[in-house]
């Protein structure tokens, strides 16, 4: 037999629903709320939207449904990087659909958009369904990055789904694919298509939330799981008392992940992206930021800690981001100029030629197996690859380099020795926590009850999601509202903006009132692995950064 | 409040005792085995431990004991590396020291040995042992690698020993403590001190074990916890479809970790040392034998993997083994010269004069970072520092070489891109499983035993241990008995023998049978996060390793 214990164990977890879904469905209505309008951008946003822009907020309630239950058929798309709960997105949307008739097909495409766009899919039947309930990844149907933006990429998707005769079109991704899936309601609409498009708000980086999306799927799972092996390693340093820990994270545009790990571990260190962009911070000031934390503790006698350092602050501290920008657009624009040089020492005279003296002095500074990540080959976008590049090594450099000087200078006489880690993929598949599994079963029966009531270009979205399971809030947010235009690509176009760390937010603001304590003092928390049976208490409860921003800690919840 | 919910919850855990613990103490009585022999060097070793040699083996049994329980005065240390459950052998160790007489004393020695030969240490009492039962890390007393090995160091020892008036005193360490432990034994007998020396089996590495010791602890957690990570990314790589991930685990002797982590989770290639050493690899073929893997996975359209490496591979294969001993014989030998060499051009061609032509051609062929760090500052031992060597960065590069190669001759035109791990700080000081917990507080309440009942030169022992708690059996081994005579520093001196991987044993031999399969094939399995609450057959099954070598396959014993 091929499956661990956990994953027959998990097949058979019954995810908690709210109280109105279990009711039947002839009981469930949509509840038509206020309209709604973009943040900014109203005029764009309502032009290139006309069919979809202003739609109200959708709250399903107990009540008399008129929806009839004929044999419906669903498509369903996991799309970008793998976050905790997919899977059960899909259980909790294949659940409602049969229960709406069991004559109800869902198909799955295959490995993103790319499998609509190509006519790839799969039916999802109960005995495929039953061997992913619960569990981790996204391997029932594979993953993409894939966006559907061509001419030909739109027509062949409206073909298949056409061939496919499908009701609806289920995009489970963050903020780029539900943009897309915006476009997509778009483009059905003025193809005269009668599919409804919902997206699902994933992401373990916790950046696709606003005022009616409290968390994006898979952060509660992924920042547990993270801060599991951070707890160990800080229980690590205060048993072996001579290691520096760096620990880089996930979280490009956002430092979710790496202050809800901070919040739960307590470490010496944690850099925030948002602040440093704020404070308009230098490496240098990072640096020394660092530097004076080591040698505080060294005093006390404790030459060892823990740094988390989320992957995004490279772009974060404004001398970097000039630095990546002007690389960026010099390896673009001259492409084959610079693939011609084969040496790093002919890259970097070149690069002296080309870059602004500035960014060229800084790019002159760093240490060489950080300035070679930098020039490593781009992505599809032409962006450096960030996961790629070891940040935490970088500020390991930097401080050692510091720590050195004030060693001959006499400045500093403790030990320093360091070791680096890089923890993200370790956290996209794994078996979602309790919460996410619940969270995702909820998303996954909302966005059937959306499409089965007729609305397109709606995201699902759950309220309330630090009470208990019965009184969360299932909803539906239209996609535009989200939206704002940026500049991509060189034009101004509609997206759905990031959330960054609010640096006046509660999440942000409980860190910095204790992390001068944290930093000197020895205050580590140890979370453990994360919990799947047994008391709501160690099993159920949501991030901090949830609680704090709801102000509502109900960390005491009863127990079973 | 600092903790978790998780450490006040372990706080409480109660572990689960063999049935003769739950009598009395003047019902558990010793039973005298049969006498012991050392496997080899039988002569030298009773030479050298003439006090000790020979001794029997000893077992706990329910039976009337003469033994007085006046009270007490114990000492703990402590050593090496963390394990999880250190923290249960002192609770073991302490109830029972109480359970005897109240009165009794645990003096806990700070930062390992060097606490005994300075005097520093702090009593150990109720409210400080209740904050640290059943959690991880050695932070309760802390830990350190001083050998007690001078004469310095074992007269102040002695004289820490009789100001305490110590009736004993446990280690708790790897193969080289409980050597030490051994020789503390007989320098207290031959300083007519009455204090009795006991060590337990610890190291998460697994190489400690015989036919007496059936696992060292910290074997199953830190193992459950790779394993989870493993199986995470395996999931990932799955969903993905387009990365190979190097994962390097501890292990530097023996690959004990790497191949329990490929039993529970079914990766593409997991390397064992000790074949290749045995099979006289080379790392040319090591690379060729990753290689042929991705091609095949390749043309089945799968372009991702997962391979471990376990981090002492470097040493196993025998020309690597060869090049690194003469690194390490040159930079002692020539220590003053080799450091003015400032450049690593310099230090190059400086090895080229001294290195033999085999080993040279060699260094000269690895990738520059790996150069670099085969020539980075030695352990106070005069060795590379083997975990510091990204031993799977050295692969992908190796293997990145080759495929690059193919895809120039047109014998490869698949993708490959990769992801570089190392896991082993993150699995020394988890919570200890509900296994380590168990055996953990087993092994210390049994060192108890075996001193008060007057044993010294034993190491604690529980046999049994695939069976249900309540029928393990307690047991003690003389030292002498697991020595063997290996040189080192140049000469002769008494060791205990470390267990590596058996080629012949079940725990290999079902993996070789399966790995072809494994490697092609994608049969992934996913054990999830160590598991504390809830079911047996989730939380407490031993390892794979375990299982297969006492041939005792109750994984599904019955539930609570």
């Amino acid at each position: 037999m091929n499956e661990s214990t956990m994953q027959r164990l998990r097949y058979n977890y019954e995810p908690k629903i709210p109280k109105v879904f279990a009711e039947p469905l002839s009981l469930i209505k949509p509840e038509i709320g206020e309209a709604t309008h973009a943040q900014s951008n109203q005029a764009e946003l309502k032009e290139i939207f006309p069919h979809t822009y202003g739609m109200p907020i959708i709250r399903f309630v107990k009540g008399k449904s008129e929806v009839e239950h004929k044999p419906l058929k669903f498509g369903v798309i996991l799309s970008g990087g793998q976050a905790p709960g997919g899977h059960n997105v899909i259980s909790g949307l294949f659940d409602a659909l049969k229960k709406g008739n069991a004559n109800s097909k869902l198909y799955g495409f295959l490995r993103g958009p790319e499998g609509l766009v190509k006519g790839r899919y799969v039916e999802i039947k109960k005995a495929l369904i039953d061997k992913y309930r619960n569990t981790g990844g996204f391997d029932i149907i594979g993953s993409g990055r894939t966006k559907i933006e061509t001419e030909e990429q739109i027509e062949s998707s409206i073909q298949n789904v056409k061939k496919l005769k499908l009701d609806a079109l289920i995009i489970i991704g963050g903020d780029d694919s539900n943009t897309n899936a915006a476009f997509l309601a778009k483009y059905f609409i003025q193809a005269k298509l009668d599919t409804k498009v919902i997206g699902v708000p994933k992401t373990i980086d916790g950046d696709l939330k606003n005022q009616y999306i409290e968390t994006s799927f898979g952060f509660d799972t992924a920042t547990k799981l993270y801060s599991e092996l951070i707890g160990n390693i800080c229980r690590d340093v205060n048993s072996a008392r001579k290691y520096w820990h760096f620990i880089k994270l996930m979280g490009r545009s956002a430092s979710h992940i790496a202050l809800e790990c901070a919040l739960k571990t307590q470490p010496n260190v944690c850099l925030i992206g948002e602040e440093l962009a704020e404070k308009k911070v230098t490496l240098q000031q990072v640096t020394d930021y660092i530097v004076d934390i080591i040698v505080k503790r060294s005093q006390k006698g404790e030459n060892f800690g823990v740094v988390l350092v989320p992957e995004g602050i490279i772009e974060f501290i404004p001398e970097m981001d000039e630095l990546i920008e002007e690389i960026n657009d010099i390896m673009a624009e001259k492409t084959s100029a610079f693939s011609k040089l084969k040496t790093f020492a002919g890259k970097k005279s070149w690069l002296q030629k080309h870059l602004s003296k500035k960014a060229f002095a800084l790019f002159d500074n760093l240490p060489e197996n950080i300035s070679l990540q930098l020039l490593m080959d781009r992505d599809p976008h032409g962006n450096v690859q960030v996961s790629r590049i070891e940040t935490e090594k970088l500020l390991i450099d930097l401080v050692t380099r510091k720590i050195t000087e004030m060693k001959k200078e006499g400045t500093y006489n403790g030990k320093f020795s360091t070791y680096a880690h890089f923890f993200g993929y370790e956290g996209r598949s794994a078996f979602p926590s309790n919460f996410d599994s619940d969270y995702c079963y909820t998303l996954g029966f909302t966005a059937f009850l959306l499409a089965l009531n007729g609305f397109s270009g709606y995201i699902a979205s759950v309220k309330n999601l630090t009470d208990e399971v019965e009184h969360w809030l299932p909803c539906g947010v239209p996609l535009s509202m989200m939206m704002n235009m940026e500049r991509r690509k060189g034009k101004m176009t509609p997206v759905i903006k990031k959330s960054v760390v609010d640096l006046n937010g509660k999440p942000f603001k409980t860190y910095e009132k204790n992390r001068d304590k944290w930093a000197v003092e020895t205050l580590y928390r140890f979370p453990g692995a994360i919990q799947y049976f047994g008391d709501l208490e160690v099993c159920d409860i949501p991030t901090k950064t949830l609680l704090l921003e709801k102000g509502n800690l109900k960390e005491k919840r009863k127990k079973k």
